[in-house]
């Protein structure tokens, strides 16, 4: 939704065309959001796709003076490469330019912004709550963020014009967005998002050294949506698990924790004891369904 | 697909009226299977219900006389309850008639079979590969087995008529019939459904003891599919893992060492290690999927 007193922007720069830029470029343009869009892409492919697609005004593998003119620039690489990426942009930077990203994982990039060479950059960390296991620009969709969260994660010093004017971005989008410390969005995403996958990668990985070759062929639907998310890209989700290590791992011994109780449980046939943990797991998740 | 040589049933008992044994009622009526179908379940409600909703031509909390009509019993109660109920069929034992399950779990029941005062019971123990997070009378619908896998457990010893009759009825009702022996099911189901349903159960657990009050209203859809499993039975799980203990927790060990690997890797930045894991569980998924 497009608030009251909300304001094009003027060209508008998109670094990384895959899932999540591609989309956020289609939508910016499908709902005149800015003038001008520019995507960086060091895939020249992905470029001449999103030139193709429309996604984007202009496109290029590298940085360049046209990023100068950017009011806004939104990171969209791997998390990976977010610290790089930044840095990258210090030769082109307008200090009146607003810095953005995408992020899963809000801390590493955040501390790296605490270098000096980063002082004139006006930043703030986001996260929009959408995605899927497609990647590229071909991946990009219409309304991605449309009823989705968008969590910003602003410091104490960050200037509140440049959170209103992503906050405002976001919102236009169609996304709810939210603002914590990026190391409680980072506490929360390990528990909800980056403990799943790496239990999902896991599973799929005890299940096929099973004793019996092609054991997957034998499961039902219930194996297939519990796996789904063990087809995401393996690069991307590698590199959230290294750089969220000590929160998720955190997460992964609460977790053994409980899959210790249960085993013991199973192991000595105490029924009422396995009965109530899997009652309390059944409850939060009816609960958070509705 | 009713195959050539089809003889529908005499009378046809179905002792458990839930989602199982109802939507195989319902089915088996609907295709004209059976001359008559008699229904038993301990809880009146259920016996009501089915008879409301003309699941059964007839139902009944006890056991009786009438199950002496029938050509072939099938067994839907929970895993736990089978050896016991099998028992109290004794007493109104027909030697001609067939017994079979549904159990998610094979052994038990047929380990409890082996005993001499079954010596007059044909049986062949089954599992329909289908059922769902709903439960009770209400819950059967038409077709829930049609293009599913139904694993038949024939021994040695058990007569070829009572497998093909077995056999037959199932594929009538639209699954794809395999045989396996027992032992072998119990390892499979081990690995592609008691595991997956343990280790959903214990991430939510795990997720809702974090920090975080509420934590489960940030994840995205990963999370809803991911878990959508720990929405099942308790009761009917307890049991099930209760049942295939040895072969389950030879599984979590299995998955745990994986989750050790994945969790050494991560603590030392080992991308590559992550990676290959991350690569060999996606491809396994895709692959099963197609």
């Amino acid at each position: 939704m497009v608030e009251a007193g909300f304001r094009p922007f003027r060209p508008l720069a998109v670094v990384g065309l895959g899932l999540i830029g591609g989309s956020f470029a289609l939508d910016v343009k499908r709902l005149g959001l800015a003038q001008k869009i520019i995507g960086y892409d060091q895939n020249p492919d992905h470029c001449e796709k999103a030139l193709e697609l429309g996604l984007v005004d202009a496109a290029s593998p590298d940085l360049d003076e046209s990023l100068r003119t950017a009011e806004l620039v939104l990171l969209a690489v791997p998390v990976r490469a977010l610290p790089n990426v930044a840095a990258q942009l210090l030769p082109f930077w307008n200090p009146e330019a607003i810095l953005t990203d995408t992020g899963s994982v809000k801390s590493p990039l955040l501390n790296a912004m605490r270098n000096p060479k980063f002082s004139e950059v006006r930043f703030v960390g986001g996260h929009p709550i959408a995605g899927g296991e497609r990647f590229g620009p071909e991946a990009a969709i219409p309304e991605l963020f449309q009823g989705k969260r968008c969590i910003l994660t602003p410091e104490t010093h960050t200037e509140v014009e440049v959170s209103q004017r992503v906050r405002g971005l976001w919102t236009a989008l169609g996304a709810e967005v939210l603002e914590m410390k990026a190391s409680v969005h980072d506490q929360i995403f390990a528990a909800v998002s980056h403990l799943p996958h790496l239990l999902a990668y896991a599973s799929i990985d005890a299940i096929v050294r099973s004793d019996h070759p092609g054991v997957l062929a034998y499961s039902g639907g219930g194996l297939k949506d519990f796996s789904r998310i063990a087809s995401s890209s393996p690069e991307m989700w590698a590199d959230i698990f290294l750089n969220n290590p000590t929160l998720l791992l955190d997460r992964v011994r609460v977790f053994q924790e409980t899959l210790d109780t249960l085993t013991a449980a199973i192991t000595s046939g105490d029924r009422d004891r396995i009965l109530k943990l899997l009652h309390n797991a059944k409850d939060s998740r009816d609960r958070w369904m509705g």
